[in-house]
Parts: C-alpha cells; structure tokens; sequence
C-alpha cells in the first residue's frame, strides 16, 4: 500500500501494530477550509481533540501548509495519505491522519492573504469530502472556514458550503442551520443581498425549513420542537403598516400549513423581540428570514459554540459558525470551540445515523 | 385656578402648603401611551419611581384610565391637572401629577383592545407633550409605547414617535438610538420595510447618523466614542458578491468622511460578528443600516434595559424600548425598567442641559 511508508515515518511501531488490525470505522472528516485563514490550526486542534474523544478523524488539506502551521504553533503532526488511499486506509479513533491533496505549493502560501490558489485548494478539499460521504466511505464532514471570493476567483459557482454541498448530493430540499445549546436558528435565504430577500421567500421555501429545522431538531432533543418563526419587517410587519404585507401572503400561510402538518408552531413575531430573553426560553428552534436575522443573535449570544448544519442532505454535514479570521490566522489564538462542537454535534449525529 | 379644587381632593394639606411655594422646577413629561396596553400602568409606576428619585413628573393621559388602572393593581394615582393650567403649575420633585385630556372615554376602553379612540388619544398626548417641550415648559419627555396601528387609523400619517417627533419640532437631521449601558445602536433607516431598505441608505444619511450618534454618546460618556458601522448585506456584501455594492458605494464613503471630520469610525462590518461580545467590549456605539439590525441584538442583550433616544431634536425624548403588549396590560405585570430607564436618561440629559 503506497501510504504504508508515510506512516511508518510518523507514528510509532506500537501505533503501527494497531493499525495493521482490522477496523471498520469510518472517519469524520474535517475540510482545512482557506489554507490562509485560522482552518489549517482549527482543522489540527480539532484532530487532536476528537482524538481523544475516541472520534476518527482525516483532515482533507494540504499536509505542507499542516506541516508549517504545526510547526510554527508547536502542534502535533498528524500522519499522512493520499486521497486516492483514503477508502482503503484503516482508521483508528485515537489516530488522526492528513489527506494530502498536493497541488497546492504550501511555501507559497501567506497566512492573511487569500488568492485564486488558496480559494480553488479549498474548493477542492470540499468536493472530495461530499463524494466520500457520499460514497459512505466517511460518516461525516466538518467543513473549515473557506474564504468565499476566493471561491469566486477560483472559479466557484457556489457562495457557499451550503450551495455546493445541496448540488453534489443531488438534494432536492435543504436549508441552513446554527445550533447551540442556547439558540438554534434555520435560515429560509442565506448568501443573498439584502435587497434580494422579500422576493426569494416564498410559502414554500419557508414551510420547507419549518420542516426541515423541526426534523432536525426532534432528533436532537428526541421530542416535538417548540418553532418560532420570525417576521420580515419591523414589527414583523405591523400588520401591514411596514413591507409589502410578505408576513400575511407568505409566513402566515407557510405557518398555518405547518401547523395543519402537525408541527408546534408560533409566529410570525417581531423578529427584535423573538430573540428576548424569555422567549428564547420558550423556543426550541427559530425559522428566520435571511442570514442576519438568525446569525446576529446567535453569535451575540452563543459565539463560538455554534455549530453550523446543512439540513436536508443525504449526508450529515456540520461546520464551524466563523469565518477564515485572516487577521489572526496561523497565530495560535483562534477559538476552538465552534471546531470543538462541530465535531461534538457531527459525531453524535453519525452515531445516531447509525443505530 | 381651575385645578386647584381638584388637587385638594387628592393631596393633603402639607402638600398643599408645599404646592404654593414658588417652583421654577420644569417636570418630565410622560406620555401614557395607549390606553389599552401597558403604558398607563408604567406610567404610574414610572411616576413614583420618580417621586423617589425626586425628579418632578406629569403624566400626559386619561385620568379616568389612570384611575381605573390604579385601583385595578393598587397603585397610588397622583392628583390630576387639565392641559391648559399646565404651564402655570407648581411642579415639585416628590409630587407627580397627571394631565387629564378628557376625550377619552375611560369606562369605554378595555385592557387590550385598541381602536381609532385610544390610537387618537395617545397620538394626541404626544403632540401636546412635544409643544410643552418646545415651549419650555417640560424639560424632557418619556414616551409611553403607542400602538402603531392605532395611530394609522386615527389618521396619523406618521409611523412611530420619532417620525413625528422630526416633523413637529421642524428637526433637520434625527436619528433613532436605542441605548443600555452595555450596548447602544442608533438607526440609519426604521420603520420601513426591508425591501426598501437598500434605497433609503445614502452617503448623507450614514454620515448624519454617525455625527448625531457620535455627538450623543460623546455627552453620555465624557468622551470621544468608539463606533462601529455595519454593513448591510450578508458578511458586508463579501467584498461585493452580495447585494447592490451598498457597501462599497455607500457605507464606506460615508466612513471615509466621518473619519476625515474626526470620528473614531470602524467598519464595515458583517453585522452578524459585529454583536459578538469581543467586537462589544471596543464599541461604544453601534450604526446600524435598519430596524432589526440594531434592535435584534439590543433587545437579546439588554432587554427591559435599553432606552430609545431621539437624536438631533431641539428637546429631549427617551422612551421605552418596548411596545404596548397588549396581552399583559393592565395586570401588574409588565417589567418597569425600561420605563425607569428612560426616565433616568432623560432627567440626566435635561440636567446636563441645563448646565
């Protein structure tokens, strides 16, 4: 096997006795994200912590740009193979290991500054990954921040993760998610302008991520979600005073079908006082409108425990709830605990996927 | 004096001996809101919150209402006034009183229900309210929640207070801030819906809201403040893949301005991070591109806390930040401190003034 050498070069003979020994456990994987942003460390910190979680783990990354930032920061190496070894490698929970795709030239490579290399790297490491899960030659993916005009420059039709991963699994219906334990919050639109928003909802689109988060969530807490949903406009519209009456053509209705489905159902509420304090108490889940709507109060809130989930895939996909933090990229200072959870979530969500 | 009859019915006679001393002392103003919600129970409480503090109050209402609320939840009701003897009044620190406008019909308005006559009175406690402050005779006012669609079908043509507000004190520039002591946001656009957002912000509109917002926070803190401009797109249009380029067009020439004019000016920034407790801490003021946006994290953050202020007025307004919640007015039960903030702040800015 071609990757035996490399990792008879970085673990030891013990380890490498242990790995000889069958094993049918299928990794999670963690995309690096952007090699010029906080991925590279996060994408290592959190191999290192699922490992002693007992959760396997593959970076899908480049192993020179892992190799630079381990050095620099005093982290851990984990071993390397290549993506075409990946299916037939046999994982281990305490033993992370580094898919190396080598088209990408790691001296190159600045920490801060992203380009047409970095953006199509990342690209590259995400695609991989879904065929894979896809493939269930992984039980998971946990994506790292990728910079999304890098993606642009690189020739990426998608603005995002969710995009890219709802078009290669071929899913029919899908939305975005951030979860705490505190707050959870189901985007109706996401990467669009602002402008763009009251035209892209629709009864349906809404009714779909009632739906979709409300699933979701029922597995989670293993009981019927309590869902608020949020109105567009001021005042969620006072009653026609503000916008273009989308709270009484579109949220009401996708609200009243929700409910004839059966789903336990509250809205549309003023989004600014959805988010209080004793509502969020009463809320299992909110349904919002556009990205800010959800993301401004989860990450004032929750910041850095919130895991990002791609619902209504074939395939179970979290994500940390940050960007690529360029500023303080390969410095050893960026928070681990959205990577942390992240892992957490996507684990238990493979398990549970299993029974 | 007409009302002098009516305060002997209600203060005693050491009162009395007090009321007849000569008082420069120029009340608080507190509007009641609509009668049907809870503005007139915090309008009460507010009242003696501020007998205690002693700072002089006149609540602007219906005496019947204030009457029947008072003895619903056994709240002492302050002596009543008529609105033509109220620049004439004794106004002293620890003896609210209640500027009776009479149209009402008391007996006929029931707890959470409101109609073209309780959205005409509470529109008309405000206008009357305004003209006392302009004219000298109030040195602040508080606003009592109104109900916004009560208004409309009373035949206002204004949307909320400060609308009004603007037009009835002739304000060239103003601005809506909401403000706790941990976090303050002050509004470029408010009560519109989000489709028109985007052709509502402008260069000149940023910019004035930076100034008023800056100017404001400069007189609370004693110093230059630190403030924070969001974008307005998903991730602040992503270095312009969403939206209309209003980042690039708009929000940024109007920092690059107020920099030039002095102003400590960051931004823009994704307001989904903005809000995040780490950004907090180095913000001292929050611009925010409309409603929700600055209302969503203020209300999660700092609910029952915040005040809303009327910038750029030739008089002081505080407000609650908080509508008339219909479903528990009367009861006993709404929570006071966003009233009794509002009274704090605006004593203290009335005080400020003076100086």
């Amino acid at each position: 096997m071609a990757c035996g050498s490399f990792i008879l070069d970085v673990v030891d003979l013990a380890t490498f006795m242990e790995l000889t020994e069958p094993s049918m456990t299928r990794p999670l994987i963690i995309t690096m994200g952007d090699p010029a942003g906080v991925g590279p460390e996060l994408a290592l910190r959190g191999a290192w912590w699922a490992a002693k979680a007992g959760v396997p783990i593959a970076i899908a990354g480049s192993f020179g740009v892992l190799q630079r930032v381990a050095s620099k920061l005093s982290l851990a190496l984990p071993s390397r193979i290549l993506p075409e070894a990946f299916a037939a490698y046999q994982f281990l929970p305490n033993i992370p290991v580094i898919v190396d795709f080598e088209e990408l030239n790691a001296a190159s490579v600045q920490p801060g500054i992203v380009n047409v290399e970095t953006g199509r790297a990342s690209l590259g490491y995400v695609c991989w990954s879904i065929d894979q899960a896809v493939a269930g030659n992984a039980a998971a993916i946990v994506t790292g921040p990728i910079h999304k005009e890098a993606w642009v420059v690189a020739g990426s039709p998608f603005p995002g993760h969710t995009e890219l991963l709802a078009q290669r699994t071929h899913a029919p219906r899908h939305c975005m998610m951030l979860a705490a334990p505190s707050i959870r919050c189901a985007l109706v639109t996401v990467h669009i302008g602002i402008a763009e928003v009251p035209a892209a909802i629709s009864v349906e689109g809404i009714l779909e991520t009632i739906e979709l988060a409300g699933d979701a969530v029922a597995k989670i807490l293993q009981r019927p979600p309590a869902i608020t949903v949020c109105g567009l406009n001021p005042h969620a519209g006072e009653g026609g005073l503000f916008g273009n009456q989308e709270e009484e053509l579109m949220i009401r209705p996708a609200i009243k079908l929700a409910k004839q489905r059966g789903w336990q159902v509250t809205g549309p509420l003023p989004a600014d006082t959805a988010f209080i304090p004793a509502w969020r108490a009463k809320t299992d889940v909110y349904v919002c409108m556009y990205h800010d709507q959800g993301l401004i109060p989860l990450k004032a809130i929750a910041f850095d425990e919130a895991v990002n989930i791609t619902l209504g895939l074939p395939i179970i996909r979290t994500s940390v709830d940050h960007g690529t933090a360029l500023d303080i990229a390969w410095q050893g200072v960026a928070d681990g605990g959205s990577m942390f959870a992240a892992i957490d979530l996507a684990s238990k969500l493979s398990a549970n996927r299993q029974e």
